[in-house]
This record gives structure tokens, C-alpha cells and sequence, in this order.
């Protein structure tokens, strides 16, 4: 039993259109030292319904397959009812983002997030133009 | 550093068969100043293998083309093993309940959800027929 | 209010390749009643990027529907950017886990974990050959 850290921190990067990947690893991985937390958990949302967070191995073959499953998923050229709504063309982002999410969780152990050697945090802006994009993250754990 | 609050509550609605959606935002948003939390989690479960919940823009166009990805992903008319061995027809909704999940987590911070301003959390009633859908809500965090 | 607990566990277990699922509820269920925590989360993260973990109902059946619904989305015998620059042929496990996810998260409430009696939390392993698959549980939470 111990007293509890809450803190939280916010970053905005500026992602292409479509499938515009930002590998946040190197930003969440040292969160947990920073903060004092031994034992715990990392929140993290991307902010907005054309955006996205997932895992996966961060090298060129693995997202280009991602890329190409999410457009067989919700093409992009398709015609979509909230385009017909809106007129803003990004239909098919909102669909892929409410089918990917955009939150993950993870645990903290030892000061350690769990995630394997070859599995990195990607945020991705799914939207039809190229946008900052804001990641919130909450760290939240004790100290022993 | 702060004490802990960790307080929970639970809805239920009764959804439409098959994409009966309820936008719980408003029910969610409220909880962390009623519970005095400044900086935390919220995590939420649709209970059920035939349920879901995401985040989406909340308007007929976006929730539509969210259906008829889903509808591709795994047709209610295709064949299951699920209906071949039980008989109720609801295999698709098992499907489409595991690919989207029954969770998200947020982070709460300074008292507020991590959303962004037209994106929504929705639960979704995915079954062959209409049902109450229980959903639980747990908020974590401190005052400070 | 009250003081946090933070408690962790990690398993392992031998998985089949290309659809190993393994049910891990019941090393869940009473990690909250082990650890004497009455209100809180489980935060459950399957390292690696080449598993998944979600919930649904454990029978042959719907786990059977899901692997199908896993092979249209991203065919295990397709081509993949993956497999060209490395050539280990597991480009379809990268797609199918970065689009599951590895990790879900779920409330605790009076000890119990928020689940419905036919929904079980699934652990699979997506790569191309089997493997000893890790999972790492933070469990979090208060006393009373």
C-alpha cells in the first residue's frame, strides 16, 4: 500500500493526411521515471474521432499493411452518409477510427512499460488532411 | 501525491437489435467533478460478448457508415459456427463485439475527459435483438 | 477515499500459431479478491505485436467466426511489405494485432470483474508459428 501519483502530460505533433504515423514510444517510455511511479498504468487518448492509437512494430512493411488493411476496411473512395451530411470527405476516417480507436492502456511495472522489443505506441491521424494532432497521456501508479 | 478515490457506477438502457447505439457522453462527463476527482481514469465495460463501446462523431451519417463497415466485417446473413452449434443467431454479433471490444479507458484531467469536441463514447447493442445493456463505469484518481 | 493498492502478476503459456487462443479469466477473476482490492481496474496487456487480447464468448463456435472474420480482413497467404523486407511471413499477425490491439482493461467493482457470464477474456496468439506468449496484469485499486 502506498500513496498515490496522478500526473498527466500533453504533446501535439503535426501528422500528414490520411495515415499520418507518429511513433510515441520514445515520449510515454520515460514517463514512469520522470514521475516516481514504480507500479501503475499509462492512459493514452488521441484527442478527436478522425484520429487513432495502436501497437505495432514501427518499420515501414508493417505500417504500409496496416495502411492498406484500413483502406480495405473503409476505402477511402467509397461514398459514405456523413459525407453526404458534411461534405468534408473524411467519412471513411471516421469509420476506421471508431473501428481502431484511440486510446490504449498499459501496464507499469518496475518503471517499465509492458510492451515488447518490437512493439511500439503509434498515433495516427486518419483524418483527409494533414492536422496537428494532440495526445494526452495519464500516468498513474505508486512509488513502491 | 494524494489519497485515492476510486468510485464506480452502473447504467443500463434498453438498445434496439443488431446497432442500437446510446450515446453515454453525457451520462460519463459529469462523474469526475460528482466525485471530486481532478486527475484520473475513467474506465467503462459494456457487460456482454454481444455489445461494444467506442468513440465516434455522434451523428446519423458517421454512426451509419460505422454499420455498414461492420455489416462488411461480418455479414448478419453469412453462416457461423457459433449459430451451427447453438441456434441463436447471433454469431455476427459475436464477431463484430470482439473486433471493436466492450471497453475504453479515458484520461481525466484538471476534472475533464480527454475527448475532443465531436467525438462522443457510444455503446452499442450489437445482438440479433433489442436488450437492456448494462454499463459500469469505474473513476480513479485524486482530488489534486 | 483511501490508500492505493498496486499489485501486479505475469503469465506465460505455449500458444498454437496463427489463432492460439488461450482463456485467461480465470487467472483474472481472482487476482482483485488475492490482492484485497475491492474497487479498481485490471489493466491486461499480451506482449508483443504479434498477439491480441479481447473478450467474447469462449466456444469453439464464435472463436472459430473470428478467426475467419481475422483471415478476410488480412489473409494469412496475401502479400505483405512486412514479409518483403524481412521475410519471416508473419505480415498478416502484424495487421490482425495492431487492428485486436494487445490489451484491454476492465473495471473491478466489489471484487468482481465487470463481465458478463458468457463473456471471457481471450488471450491469442496471431503469429505464424507457435510461441510462449507473456501477459502482464496491473491490478489497481482501494480496499473499501
Amino acid at each position: 500500500m502506498s500513496t498515490m501519483i496522478t500526473e498527466h502530460r500533453t504533446w501535439s505533433r503535426h501528422l500528414p493526411a490520411e495515415f499520418g504515423v507518429w511513433d510515441i514510444t520514445p515520449e510515454t517510455v520515460s514517463l514512469a521515471g520522470e514521475f516516481g511511479i514504480c507500479n501503475g498504468t499509462l492512459t493514452l487518448q488521441a484527442v478527436g474521432s478522425t484520429a487513432a492509437i495502436t501497437t505495432i512494430e514501427y518499420e515501414p512493411g508493417a505500417l504500409a499493411d496496416l495502411h492498406r488493411a484500413l483502406e480495405a476496411l473503409a476505402p477511402a473512395g467509397a461514398s459514405y452518409a456523413h459525407n453526404d451530411r458534411w461534405g468534408d470527405g473524411n467519412g471513411f476516417s471516421h469509420v476506421r477510427s471508431a473501428l481502431l480507436k484511440t486510446g490504449v492502456s498499459l501496464p507499469i511495472i518496475d518503471g517499465s512499460l509492458a510492451l515488447g522489443t518490437w512493439q511500439q505506441i503509434v498515433v495516427i491521424n486518419l483524418d483527409n488532411r494533414d492536422r496537428d494532432r494532440e495526445v494526452v497521456a495519464m500516468v498513474m501508479g505508486s512509488r513502491g
